[in-house]
């Protein structure tokens, strides 16, 4: 079996232990992380303050200038990657870590612009260095797996234009598990799930997630859209489920949180 | 043929791209970086002062406390190393960035402590973060360079407890062609090879380098500790050579520099 697991930043500095457990005598998972908390930390000390735009489908994200894109690459590809994949190793999990420019793993097209929305008004702004993935060479973390490794992947992208770009780490996910033709994709999150009208959704098909993301929160719609392009793109199931519990990932694979397929 | 290639700070910034065009076509390469100034500069702008020591044997290096290490990391392993790798792909040379902790490549036994030497004085204080190679596991880069890519290491080591460790480069660079049975190890740097005297040394035999050491400075001694280190682990030759000049990886191999072999 082929498992993609993103790991989000609450899940990094809570519950990577717990995660650490159920992956010792797995194979085949590929772990996606986040940690924009951590950027925005370094970012502070380094005198750089982060801006964040809100996109028309309401979507929150970083506004990545050149020097944010740096300090995003250091931090992610530098700190978080290399903190997981020690962490890992000394448990026994024999880990390689890698971003997207590695083996041109994830390639990307830089937005030239976006639309921001500021109370209620929409305005162009140039795109600085966010990329949208075009396509995912699975070839490395292919042969990875077979060697027994469990790959860790920053969200970084490769541009088209020869660039580092940042890409969002749910997303990343989704693209990463249709380029290895994962069974499933996993988003470890600080909440249970998809929750509406204050209930945790168990069952949710395909069909229904454009309806439920007008419905979720800025963190949860990303998760959301990130699952219906995994499952547009082949990938059989998404599940959406706590991190922040024991045995997170085994929760997860029997179905506890948000289970989402085709249909 | 295999071949490791270390390069050095100036090299990076002025150098690169002489260096990418020896590279394209040639397979069985790794690079091994440094980039000691880039972590000072960043550590500058977080706000932490950096401190040197001198060993007894004349050899500079960063004290490496909890912090520091994390900027080194942080910097090493993301930042500069992603930038070489990103600039290799956009060659069209297949790359993939590394470091020690990945697949455990190079395991590092961390130093309880160090001498340090002030002022004609010496006195010992806590090791820091920083490591001594025991250890390579070339398998992950083996089978990297079999599958057609150019592994990008950067500095970093697996320690022995866990923790990640500051490993010097030029020493890394020569662990790693002992590793993986290198024919021969390049030292890519800012000055034309060793220099006695004022002139070039253009052979030396690995008995003469001891000798050696005591004549020239920092930044050299270390080159020419390294060269010893992999001339004994096994690897036939070590050439120390200009890396701010025209096709330098192949003026290296056709022997200009400072050429050292077993004797």
């Amino acid at each position: 079996m082929r498992l993609v697991v993103k790991i989000g930043g609450s899940v990094l500095s809570e519950g990577l232990e717990g995660l650490i457990g159920d992956l010792k005598g797995m194979k085949g998972v590929v772990l996606v992380h986040g940690g924009g908390r951590e950027v925005t930390e370094v970012a502070k000390r380094m005198g750089k303050e982060q801006k964040y735009i809100v996109s028309p489908s309401g979507i929150r994200s970083r506004y990545t200038d050149l020097e944010t894109l740096e300090i995003f690459v250091m931090v992610m590809a530098g700190k978080i990657n290399k903190w997981i994949v020690s962490s890992l190793n000394s448990a026994g999990i024999d880990a390689v870590g890698l971003c997207g420019v590695d083996g041109r793993l994830m390639v990307a097209k830089r937005k030239k612009r976006l639309i921001a929305v500021e109370g209620g008004r929409r305005r162009f702004i140039d795109g600085g260095y966010t990329g949208k993935i075009v396509e995912v060479n699975p070839e490395l973390i292919g042969s990875l797996l077979e060697m027994g490794y469990t790959p860790v992947v920053a969200p970084i992208a490769y541009g088209t234009e020869g660039e580092m770009l940042n890409v969002d780490g749910d997303r990343a996910a989704a693209y990463v598990a249709a380029g290895i033709k994962a069974d499933c994709v996993v988003f470890l999150t600080d909440v249970d799930g998809v929750i509406l009208d204050g209930g945790l959704v168990r069952r949710l098909r395909l069909s229904e997630l454009d309806g439920v993301m007008a419905r979720v929160g800025f963190g949860m719609k990303n998760k959301v859209l990130a699952s219906k392009e995994a499952l547009s793109m082949g990938v059989k199931k998404a599940v959406i489920s706590s991190g922040l519990v024991d045995r997170p990932l085994n929760r997860a694979l029997e179905g506890r949180g948000t289970v989402i397929e085709v249909g």
